[in-house]
């Protein structure tokens, strides 16, 4: 049984090329006591990734030269087991990395069950891009009925789901996107009540249009001007949820928030969070979510690619924009 | 009677220059029922002073043109009254503006007791500075025992009061200034654990050696440069107290933290404030800090220039560095 892993070859400076990675073909060792053999069907591809690849320290060691590219997330079956809680036929999600088959001693992974919803859901709105939204808007941002709250990325994974907890919660939603495909999907779709394309109209002024009473709540997934133009519009109180920042992940030099001190006039307060903190309640998110989700209440897309030799052009594509909703790379059928 | 007035003629870009304000003369009107007049003696000369001649929202209105320049504290001596509270030969603190005399109905204003503190206190360690430090550490930090806290224009009005509170609750601190004079203050006299000179020192590398754990506040009254490498070296869950940003206050294009995206890795919280929202909790801070003063477990510097006159020179002062501690203009003798 051939594997096919993408390894990390070389530290990309600016926008990673091609060479950065290598799929590489290996025989699949035979299971130890205590594993199980997954075969991958999807893997997540998010923004986080392209931090993971920098020689620098941040929420998580990088992923090493040489290494397996880590995954966000995987969905898999089992296919042997020496393990007791994980048996063949056994759908699981953890973290498998971009390669067609993983060998796991189950710690960190989960069984899912595929009857309560498509399998990739479980990267989706019912995994860490749903608890990132749930949490990031909810326990960082902490809004109050009746608030006006600004998304960018939001046509994104996190941003779409964002939009409709938002909505759940009574705050008026404004999300910026690009393209005036996405931002009609944000109205229709994703229920904002108000939307921004920020490639065609200037988002200072767009901004200032749409959220007349100012901004309470900007929650961010890109950085750049885009926050500059928040923080201006920021209100007493008011909040930055710093969930991502995908303008400045390739940048050789970050553009910081020139207007910042916004916080300091408007006894504002920037935050940032990375959803593992909050694993001790991943519960209480995938039930709330799934409830959601049942009742209509929230809808999610995902934009799935196929084949594992597809990852570079793929990955490109959550910077290029060229995707809605939730990137997921296929590199098995299921 | 003749009133001696710094009136704003022109907003500035830049740097004020000396034609910014204007020094006028003007009869002191009668008093009207439920008035008073106030010689003032000391007024407060602060960093914030920059923002409001600025035509731009902020937590203040602007000083209008042709208004008298607002002060944020200025401490005088009743000479007439038809106020049933404020009688001749009362000392009271209030915002009387830069001027000489000033009549006013009382609101925001408070008598002080010369008998207790030097009347100039109570623009310092007794007043707005004092409780600046007091509330932006104690309640926005939110310092433990044992942390390390890193504080800019540590040997400023707020910085070297704040350097002493930190020690009172048991953190270790360390406080950045200009040149070796005021570094060696910031140990002796202001309890510092270690001083950090941004003049001749590269302040990444020593925060890097005097901060070995990494800092858990970083208390910012400076922005710029220096606030980007406290990021750099922020901790899990680490506060950065937004308190000032003087390096910026006279630039056209402001330099915003390049490095914010630390507050997403570290889950770090950046977060503003101004005094003023603590309004209510003024007689806590008032008692606190006097009881310390009164131990000798804070000391505080005040840097008291002469004459109305030379307010323009002494302003100057605050962002040329050439002063310590809380700088005051006296314009009337006591």
């Amino acid at each position: 049984m051939k594997n096919k892993q993408l390894i990390l070859t070389k530290r990309p400076l600016g926008v990673p090329d091609a060479d950065t990675w290598h799929l590489n073909e290996a025989d699949v060792p035979a299971l130890e006591d205590g594993e199980f053999l997954v075969e991958n069907v999807f893997v997540s591809i998010d923004p986080t990734m392209r931090g993971w690849i920098n020689d620098r320290k941040s929420y998580m060691p990088p992923v090493a030269l040489g290494e397996v590219m880590r995954a966000a997330g995987t969905v898999g079956k089992v296919l042997q087991s020496k393990h007791e809680d994980f048996l063949p036929g056994h759908y699981v999600l953890g973290s498998g990395g971009i390669q067609l088959y993983t060998i796991s001693n189950g710690k960190g992974w989960h069984r899912v069950d595929p009857t309560l919803a498509p399998l990739h859901k479980y990267l989706s709105v019912l995994g860490m891009t749903g608890f990132t939204a749930y949490f990031g808007l909810l326990d960082v941002g902490q809004p109050k009925t009746g608030e006006t709250i600004l998304v960018s990325g939001a046509a994104g994974a996190v941003g779409s789901i964002v939009g409709q907890i938002g909505k759940i919660k009574g705050c008026r939603m404004i999300g910026i996107a690009g393209g005036e495909e996405k931002c009609r999907k944000l109205i229709e779709t994703y229920q904002y009540d108000g939307a921004i394309d920020y490639k065609s109209q200037k988002v200072s002024t767009k901004i200032k249009e749409l959220c007349p009473e100012g901004v309470d709540i900007y929650f961010d997934n890109v950085g750049g001007d885009i926050l500059d133009a928040a923080l201006a519009r920021l209100n007493f109180k008011g909040r930055v949820v710093l969930c991502g920042g995908i303008s400045q992940y390739n940048a050789t030099s970050v553009k910081g928030p020139a207007n910042y001190l916004s916080l300091l006039a408007n006894r504002g307060r920037m935050e940032g969070f990375i959803v593992f903190d909050f694993a001790r309640r991943y519960g209480e998110a995938a039930k709330q979510l799934a409830e959601w989700v049942a009742a209509g209440d929230i809808y999610s897309d995902e934009q799935i690619e196929k084949g594992i030799e597809n990852f570079y052009p793929t990955f490109l594509k959550l910077f290029s924009g060229e995707k809605t909703g939730k990137l997921i790379l296929q590199v098995n059928d299921l």
